[in-house]
């Protein structure tokens, strides 16, 4: 086991499983959001989840799709779309040996640019706050692949 | 190599690896029930999917949505919210050195929620059954992110 | 650190790093041809988007779903879904200690079945092109998965 605790025990994997963590734990958030909007607006996607509403006519009414419901299935979904790249790159990144501070940079503003744009996503802010924090997000990941493609390239 | 055989030899990431294979595994046979329902139902989201069926009118009406085909998709896409969540942070969390026993106990808590979840989604089994095994899967993974943050944070 | 760069320095864990690298810079390609669709089109989802266009009805008329936004959105959603699977089964496969020669065949398939099916899927090229595609991606990645299960099947 020395070398796994050698392994967790580098700063920079250390700062990587913890921002994984924490946008993750994000990430789950919307899960819990849906649950909220769905029983609010009694806006549902499965006949066997209106039972509680009644039977027949009565029930299928809940059978509809809400705005509030829609947008955080969307923002959930650009969530999985853009940290799913995060995670895979950011492991490897974080493998390859980068400075410290480089990689907390990294890290750093991925996380608060995906927490920031699930705020633009929700309230909703004026654009072009959501594309900013989207981009920022992006570039981070872009910037984590170009260093392991310019380091470790092996086809 | 001594070092990844040492890696992979840890009985604890033995295990993560075994459950997280057989949970994608799980997640990939979406894929093939949904093709199941798109053929058995005939309904297509793509032009030339139907291309089989004839030209024309006598195509495009199979260019339509499917209650059955729609019930896998959300199945689907509910699995990607929560497996994705479940390996990241297994990952670092089979990584931190818990008990074997724990481990055990969060990998096959996790595993048998998100078989019982499609198995309940795909019946559909009444409410709240698959509320409760989505909830099981998703408090393993705030248990597995609980303890990464509060023995290893690092900001 | 001698046990990390002993880790990142084993080839085929390289191979890996490199392929999954690529894999996911194609998929978070998706995200912008999706926003060229969305502007080229002018087919947006959320009210805040079409700000640019004008106020109230002459806004409201480009809420609306294209069938080129909506093709390129579920080329991105069916990558998820496959290089998921790929990623995490393809990173315990890169530890298990496969022969450099049948891991980069695995990486190679996957990454080059991947890019042929969002050509096949964007064009669109006439059915079974997109099906063998993901048919070949999908096989690579049960292989790897196989291959584990036989080799260090821990339940």
């Amino acid at each position: 086991m020395a070398e796994l605790s050698q392994l967790i025990d580098s700063e920079v994997f250390l700062a990587y499983a913890t921002y994984t963590t924490i946008v993750l734990l994000k990430m789950m958030l919307m899960s819990v959001i849906t649950a909220y909007f769905r029983m609010t607006r009694k806006a549902f996607s499965n006949p066997e989840d209106t039972a509680t509403f009644g039977k027949g006519e009565n029930a299928k009414k809940f059978l509809r799709t809400d705005p509030d419901v829609e947008r955080v299935r969307r923002g959930h979904l650009n969530d999985l779309e853009n940290i799913v790249p995060f995670i895979g790159i950011g492991l490897l990144y974080a493998l390859s040996g980068p400075a410290l501070s480089t990689a907390l940079l990294h890290f750093r503003i991925f996380v608060g640019a995906r927490i920031f744009h699930t705020i633009a996503y929700l309230t909703p802010l004026p654009q072009p706050c959501r594309g900013l924090s989207w981009a920022a997000g992006y570039a981070v990941t872009i910037s984590m692949a170009y260093r392991l493609l310019t380091t470790g390239l092996y086809l």
